[in-house]
């Protein structure tokens, strides 16, 4: 089984690592733009072979990890390339565009859209490990535009990778996520952004930051190249979650305000039913 | 050694399970207004008998880890209950109010006002658990203000229990931990409030939650009694800390809105700086 994976950072990487340990008998090519990122991989392990867009007419799978902006371009090349047999997904956190962008490529069938809800905030080969995917709800959207013995070989993987699957219209994908996922990642680097400011010339405050900081700002971390093409493709989703949240924050403060902390403690405890949310989530 | 904790939950029921653990011979008398937690406290082993303030007389330490507005009425009746050689202290996250609170107390050199930054977003008798302060920072306040054998018995303790000491006057560490804590509390709690909002009807979406989204919400957990009395005696900083929270949040909105892609790219890249500074924290 010939596996191709392009870009090879923390989600193609974990993913060919995983795939590499359920079929041993897998060849792992990889290709990426960035050279340092092709033989840090080769030298991990996390690939067999550096390869290039000529060689992915051998390919059985191609897994295309890369940003969601260079992918709408780049996805309609390797359907170009690729033979009628081989399955080609990506794990973009966007599925609105790239579904618009090869519509119509006569190789369509061999595309499913998917977005697996997995990841730290590392990027680069380093970051790629085993294990990433369990347990993980990975979104499929489209599903019957893929072939169906591609649909099959698809899922039996993701099975083995200990993935649970749901169905999503790539719209509906696009809007819940931008509450559940990107909005997230705004909240934490805005509050980066906050206390970096604020702080900046008084070193020694930042002893003062502890776990609970910590985990708040921790999305703050992420790859910029990965997220600004997010944010971008999925801007009119974004910006009503986050049109929301500024609401929601100014209320607090009015309330704050109004000395009117009875209510605080109201809007606490009934979003203390995160908890149950959050239940089963690892 | 006599060791009093009054309020029996996450903070006071750690310390005292480390300090019995560094000191066997200690006996940890428990203090609460809420008798199942009184009752829980005993059959968990974190403390070994219950107590009232009557008993005070005979405390050798008292911890007194109850929420910030409670602590101002009860301080003094605890200064008043107990001998000249007994060291109290608080675990209270504001500071200013409680030594102003206590300030021509004529016990004022038994108490230590300090913040030991450590925790996690639940809360009560069972959220107790060896090994909490292992090196936290824990923020001393006005410790000039304690008498110098008392002093030294505080932090020899807090040396054997691993906490790293700062001395920090009690204005100053309210301002900084607006930022360092308080802000992140009021993010996380109105994500977790817009996402409520958003998403009651879909319980399906909830799949949909990731690490990321599952990290950034965590103090959404946190408990209302504990943090709307914090939030209350903070309140002019905290003020100050949301307005420039959601002034950074309408100016990557408007990024958005203009398209102007590379600015939010340079914005997530400057704030990725947040890496350098949370080094080192556990």
């Amino acid at each position: 089984m010939n596996v191709f994976v392009i870009g090879i950072g923390l989600i193609g990487g974990s993913m060919v690592l995983d795939i590499k340990s359920k079929y041993p008998e897998a060849t792992i090519y990889g290709i990426d733009t960035n050279e340092n990122h092709l033989s840090k991989a080769l030298e991990l392990n996390v690939i067999d072979q550096k390869a290039t867009f000529s060689d992915l007419e051998k390919a059985d799978i191609v897994i295309v990890s890369i940003p969601v902006d260079v992918q709408l371009t780049e996805m309609p090349k390797v359907l170009d390339a690729v033979s009628d047999d081989t399955l080609v997904f990506d794990v973009g956190s966007t599925k609105e565009d790239i579904c618009l962008a090869v519509k119509d490529h006569p190789k369509r069938r061999n595309y499913l859209a998917m977005h697996p809800i997995a990841g730290t905030e590392f990027s680069g080969p380093t970051a790629a490990h085993l294990g990433l995917f369990s347990e993980k709800t990975n979104i499929i959207c489209e599903v019957e535009k893929t072939a169906f013995k591609l649909q099959e070989k698809a899922l039996g993987i993701f099975a083995k990778l200990g993935m649970r699957i749901r169905y999503m219209d790539p719209k509906s994908h696009d809007k819940h996520i931008a509450y559940m996922s990107h909005l997230s990642h705004i909240s934490s680097f805005m509050l980066g952004k906050t206390v970096i400011e604020k702080e900046k010339n008084e070193r020694d405050i930042f002893d003062m930051a502890g776990s609970g900081f910590a985990s708040t700002v921790r999305l703050a971390k992420s790859s910029p190249a990965m997220w600004a093409p997010i944010f971008e493709q999925n801007k009119t989703n974004v910006i009503k979650t986050l049109e929301e949240y500024i609401n929601n924050l100014q209320q607090f403060k009015e309330l704050m305000t109004q000395n009117d902390f009875t209510e605080i403690y109201n809007e606490m405890e009934s979003t203390n039913h995160i908890k149950q949310i959050l239940n089963g989530i690892k």
